[in-house]
C-alpha cells in the first residue's frame, strides 16, 4: 500500500471553509488560530504517516485473535497506541479540567480524518473512548467523572459501546440484558447479566481497563425503549481511587470473521456468566438510551468521518497507480507512445469522481462538526439553537452521504488499479473491505436517512433544511458574478432539494416518509456537497490563490457531472411507496 | 449462505423476452421448445443447488493453493466438475459434430447464469474453456479441430487464455512473449518463452489437460497489435491421436491472493523456463489479436452473465434474511408488534432495486446471446448482418452495466443484512468479493465503456444504436394504451438516450468520446434494461399470468424509480472532457 499524506493544505482550507473563523471567536476557542491549527495537523500527520499508515496492512493480514480469554491485537498496535495517547490526541476535543485538551470539535474532526485514513481499524479504539467520554462528561455524576474521565481521556482506560444484542439491532427497544441492584455491594451498584454483539474493542491489550457503557434493564423496567437503563460495566474492577482490583464477570466469548477492519476485535461479550457484572448506573433508571442519543450526533459524525478518511486514502492511493502503470497512447496528443493511465480521460473521470466526492464529504464533516462547537459554545441562545438545529440536520448527511461515497470511492480506487486491483497485495481492496462497514454501524444509513426525512425535516417542518437552503442560495448568489455557470449548476441542485423539502411536508405520513428517505438522502447529500465546495472554491481564491484553480475545477467538475444526479433522486422520491409496497414478500421471491 | 434456487419460471419468461421464439425459428434450433428449454433450465438447477452452491463457501474458505508445483483446488471442485462434464453441461453450445450439443446461445447463456449464481469460482472453469473451444472451432485447422475440440467441448480437457504481462494489461500492443518457429519438432512447431499473469484457472487439479490458447509475437513480427500471433500451448504435450505425453515447458510459479473468487486459481504462467514450451501456431501469423477478438464478445457477455448470477444469489440471500429478521413494528399497520424487515419501505427499496437491476441486466444478456445466435445461424444475410449489429452494440452493455450492477447488487444485499453482512458467516460478503472482479476482467468496464461509444456508435455514425432505439420506441407505443404512465417513463428515458446519440455524432473527437464514455454506458445500461423489463412485463400477461403484476410491478418501479438517473448521466455526457482533462497530474494530487 502508498503511503498515506496527511493533506494538511486541503484540510486547512476546509476548516476556513466550514467555519474556522466562526468557530475561533466562540468562548474559549480564542486561541486556535491558523498557526496552531497548521501544527497540530502537521504534528498528527507524522505520527499518521510514520506509524499508524504503515500498520494498516499489518493489522489486516494479522487480525485479532483470542488467547487465554483475552483478545491480542495486532503487532504493533499496543505500541501505537502508547504513542497515540502520550502525544495526547487521545483527550484532543474533552474538557482541560479532566486533562483533555478542549480543542474545538471543528478541529478533532480534521484530526480523526486523519487517524482514520491512516489505519481504520486503529482509529476505532480512540474513537469508542471519545464516545464514553462524552456520555460520562454529559449524564455522570461529579464522582463518576473525576473517577473514569482522567484516564480515559488519557487514553490509560479505553471505552465501549455495548448496545446491539441478536435481536436487538436498529431496534433498541428489544434490548434484554438485565441489570439487578446489588445493594450488598454498596449504593448504586448493580449486578448485569445478559450478552452483547457487535462490541468494537470490547476486548483488547492496548489499554489497562476497559470500560463498557452497556444499555441494559432493570428489573421493574417498562418494555421497550423507555425502560432501558445505562451502566458503567469495567474489565477490572476500580476502587474510588481508581486502582485497579479483581477482573469483573465479562469477557469477551469470540470474535467476529468480517470482511475488513481486521486489525479491530468485533466481540461477543458475556456479561454476569458467572455471578454478575458488576456495574454502576449512570444518571437516571430508564433513561439509558437518551443518554445514549445525546452522544449520537458525535459518534455518528465520527463514522461519516472514517469514511472521509477511507476516502481520502484511496483517491492517494488510486493517482498514485495511475501516475506510474504504463498503458496505451495519449489520446490528446495522439502520440504514438505508451503513456501513465492518469492521461486518460476515463481514469481522470474515475479520478476526479473520487476527489470531488472525498472533498464534498470533507466539508460537509466539517461543516457538522462547526455547528457541534456553536450548539456547545456560542454564548447567544439563539445562535446556539440554530447551530443545534444544523448540526441536527447535517448529521445523518454526514454519517450516511460520507460513508455511501467511501464505499463508491474505494470501490472505484480498485476499478482504478484494474487487476492489481483485485490483489490484495497492492492494499486497494483493503480499503473497499474496511470502508465496507461505515455504512452499517452506528446506525445505518437507512436508519440515517429516516432520521433525515423524519425527525430532521417532517417534524420541524422544514425549517433546518430551509435555514440551510438559505445559506445555500447566498452562495449561489455571491458566485453569480464571477461563476456564472456554476451558479446556475447548483442552482438547479437546489431546485431539486427544494422541491424534495416541500414533497416531504406534503406527504408526511409514515410510508411516504420511509420510502423516500434514501432519495432524500442522496440529494441533500449531493446538493449540500456542491454547495460548499463552491464555498471552498471562493475562499480558495484568497486563502489559497496557488491552489484556487484546482478547486475551481473540482468544484465545477462536481456540478457539472455529479449534481445533475440529484434529478433523479427527485423523481424517485416523488414516486412514492406505492411500487415498493405493492407486491407481498412471497411475490418478491425469484420463482 | 442460504441456498441457491435456480429461477426456472423467471428465466423462462426471460428468455421468451429476449427472442426465444425467433430463436427457435433459427436453422438447427427447431426443436428447441419451451417443454425442452424447461426440462434443461430443471436439470441444470438440480446440479446447481445440489452440488455447486454447496461447494460456493468451501471454494471461498479453502481456496486453492499450489503442492510440487501443480495448483490444488477446494474440496469437491474435481468433483463436482467430473458430474458437470458427465452430465454434457460443458458442451451445450458447441457443434454436434465434435460432441458438443449444438444449442443456440441464448439457452447456454441461461444455463451460464445458474453456474455463476451457485458458484461463480467454479463456474469460470467451463467459462475459459468455452473461449478456447470458440476460438479453435473458428480459426483451427480440420487436424486441429479434430484434435483438440473433442476434449475440450467433453470438458476431459480444460482451456485458458493467455493474453496479459505484467506490461501488458488493457493495451495488449504492449505483449513481450515470443514464439520462435522450431522446425527440428516439425511444421507448425514452435517454442513459447515468455510470463503471463492473471490466467485463470491456468492450472488446477481437475481436468486431465490443460489447452493453453497463448499470445505470442514471432522474430520477424511488426511492432504493436499487428504482430501478435495465437499458439496452442498444452500442459501435457499430446499425439495426433490425443495420447498424452510428457510435461510441456509451461507451469504455474505462483497464485495471486485475491479479494475474491478464491475457489478459482489466478495464476503467473512461466512459459519456455526450461527450453522452450512446444505449442502450435492458430491460423496465420501476426492475426491473434484478431482471432481473440472474433470470441471477445462471447467472452465479455459470460463475464456480465456472471453478473447477473452472483446478483441474483444477493437477491435471494437478501430477501431470505428480510423474511426472516424480526427488528421494528411495520409502519403500515401500525400495529405495535416487531415485524420482520421485509414490511420496512425502506429495506423494500433495497429489494426492489436489486430485483429489479438483476432482472434487467438478465435481459440484457439474453438479449445479446439473441443477438449472437440471430448472427451465426440466422439465412438471410441482411437479418444475419443487423444481429450482428445488435450483438456487438449490446455487447458492451451486457458486460459493463451487468457486472457494474452486480457490484451495487451485492453492496446492498450486504446492507440489507445490517451488521450480519459485514461477518463473513453469512455469505453475503463473499458475493461482493467474488462479483468485485467482473468488472475489471475480460476489458475493464472502461474498456467496454469506450467500446460503446467509439467502435458501437460513434464509427457506425449511430446507425446501430438508432436500430436499437427504434425497437424501444416501438415497445413504448405498444405499451401506451395499457400502461400509458410506464409508457411515457420509459419515453422520457428514451430522450435521453437519442440526445446521448445526437451528441455522440456532434463530439466524435478522441478526447470527447473516451470522457463521455462511461456517462453512456450507464444511460445505455438504464434504457436498455427498463425496456426489456417493459417487454417482459407486457409479455407476462399472457405468458405467466400468475406473475404479471409482479412483473408489472417491477418493471413500473424501474421506470419510476431507477430510469430516472438517465438525466443525470445526460448532463455528465454533455459536460464534456473540460473539467476531466483541466488538471495537471499534479494538481490532482491532494496536498
Amino acid at each position: 500500500m502508498t503511503v498515506y499524506q496527511a493533506p494538511i493544505a486541503d484540510l486547512t482550507l476546509a476548516l476556513h471553509t466550514a467555519g474556522l473563523a466562526e468557530v475561533t471567536a466562540l468562548p474559549g476557542c480564542e486561541e486556535v488560530g491558523e498557526d496552531l491549527v497548521c501544527a497540530i495537523l502537521e504534528e498528527a500527520g507524522k505520527l499518521a504517516a510514520g506509524v499508524l499508515a504503515p500498520l494498516n496492512p499489518v493489522g489486516d493480514r494479522q487480525g485479532c485473535h483470542l488467547e487465554d480469554g483475552r483478545v491480542i491485537t495486532p503487532e504493533g498496535f499496543p505500541d501505537a497506541y502508547r504513542q497515540f495517547c502520550e502525544g495526547g490526541w487521545n483527550g484532543v476535543p474533552f474538557d482541560p479540567e479532566y486533562g483533555g485538551q478542549g480543542l474545538p470539535w471543528l478541529i478533532a474532526t480534521a484530526l480523526q480524518e486523519i487517524w482514520q485514513a491512516a489505519n481504520m481499524a486503529f482509529g476505532l479504539a480512540p474513537m469508542l473512548t471519545a464516545g464514553a467520554v462524552e456520555l460520562l462528561s454529559r449524564h455522570g455524576s461529579d464522582a463518576q467523572k473525576a473517577l473514569w474521565l482522567p484516564r480515559l481521556i488519557s487514553g490509560e482506560w479505553s471505552g465501549t459501546m455495548n448496545l446491539t444484542e441478536p435481536q436487538a439491532g436498529s431496534d433498541l427497544a428489544a434490548v434484554r440484558t438485565r441489570a439487578e441492584p446489588a445493594p450488598d455491594l454498596g449504593p448504586d451498584q448493580y449486578r448485569v447479566f445478559g450478552t452483547k454483539i457487535f462490541i468494537t474493542h470490547g476486548d483488547q491489550d492496548m489499554s489497562a481497563n476497559i470500560v463498557h457503557m452497556v444499555l441494559a434493564r432493570l428489573p421493574d423496567a417498562p418494555p421497550g425503549i423507555k425502560g432501558i437503563s445505562l451502566f458503567i460495566v469495567p474489565r477490572l474492577l476500580v476502587d474510588a481511587e481508581g486502582t485497579l482490583g479483581a477482573a469483573n464477570d465479562v469477557r469477551c466469548v469470540s470474535l467476529e470473521h468480517k470482511l475488513g477492519i481486521h486489525g479491530s476485535p468485533t466481540c461477543v461479550m458475556a456479561f454476569g456468566d458467572q455471578g454478575g457484572a458488576i456495574g454502576t448506573l449512570v444518571g437516571e433508571a430508564n433513561r439509558g438510551i437518551e443518554y445514549m442519543f445525546t452522544m449520537m450526533n458525535n459518534a455518528r459524525l465520527a463514522v461519516g468521518v472514517q469514511g472521509v478518511g477511507v476516502a481520502e486514502r484511496a483517491c492517494q492511493a488510486a493517482l498514485a497507480y495511475a501516475g506510474e502503470r504504463v498503458q496505451g497512447p495519449d489520446v490528446v496528443t495522439r502520440k504514438p507512445e505508451s503513456v501513465t493511465i492518469v492521461h486518460h480521460p476515463d481514469v481522470r473521470r474515475s479520478l476526479m469522481t473520487m476527489r470531488a466526492l472525498t472533498q464534498a464529504a470533507r466539508l460537509i464533516t466539517l461543516a457538522t462538526a462547526a455547528a457541534l462547537d456553536g450548539a456547545d459554545r456560542h454564548p447567544d441562545p439563539e445562535a446556539r439553537a440554530r447551530a443545534e438545529a444544523r448540526a441536527a440536520l447535517l448529521t445523518p448527511i454526514a454519517k450516511g452521504w460520507s460513508t455511501d461515497i467511501a464505499v463508491t470511492v474505494a470501490n472505484m480506487g480498485i476499478q482504478v488499479h484494474g487487476g492489481m486491483g483485485y490483489v490484495e497485495e497492492t492494499g486497494a481492496a483493503q480499503l473497499l473491505r474496511d470502508a465496507r462497514i461505515t455504512p452499517i454501524y452506528e446506525g445505518t444509513n437507512g436508519i440515517q436517512a429516516l432520521d433525515l426525512i423524519g425527525r430532521k425535516t417532517a417534524r420541524d417542518k422544514g425549517a433546518a433544511l430551509s435555514a440551510l437552503l438559505a445559506d445555500m442560495r447566498a452562495t449561489q448568489a455571491r458566485a453569480r458574478d464571477t461563476w456564472p455557470a456554476l451558479a446556475d449548476g447548483l442552482g438547479r441542485g437546489l431546485d431539486d432539494l427544494e422541491a424534495a423539502r416541500a414533497w416531504v411536508l406534503e406527504h408526511a405520513d409514515p410510508v411516504s416518509l420511509q420510502a423516500g428517505a434514501t432519495p432524500l438522502l442522496a440529494l441533500a447529500g449531493l446538493a449540500t456537497g456542491a454547495w460548499l465546495l463552491l464555498e471552498q472554491a471562493l475562499k480558495a481564491a484568497t486563502l489559497a490563490p496557488s491552489r484556487a484553480e484546482a478547486h475551481r475545477v473540482t468544484a465545477s467538475f462536481f456540478i457539472g457531472h455529479l449534481l445533475p444526479a440529484t434529478s433523479g433522486h427527485r423523481e424517485a422520491l416523488k414516486a412514492g411507496p406505492a411500487d415498493l409496497m405493492a407486491l407481498s414478500p412471497d411475490d418478491l421471491a425469484s420463482r
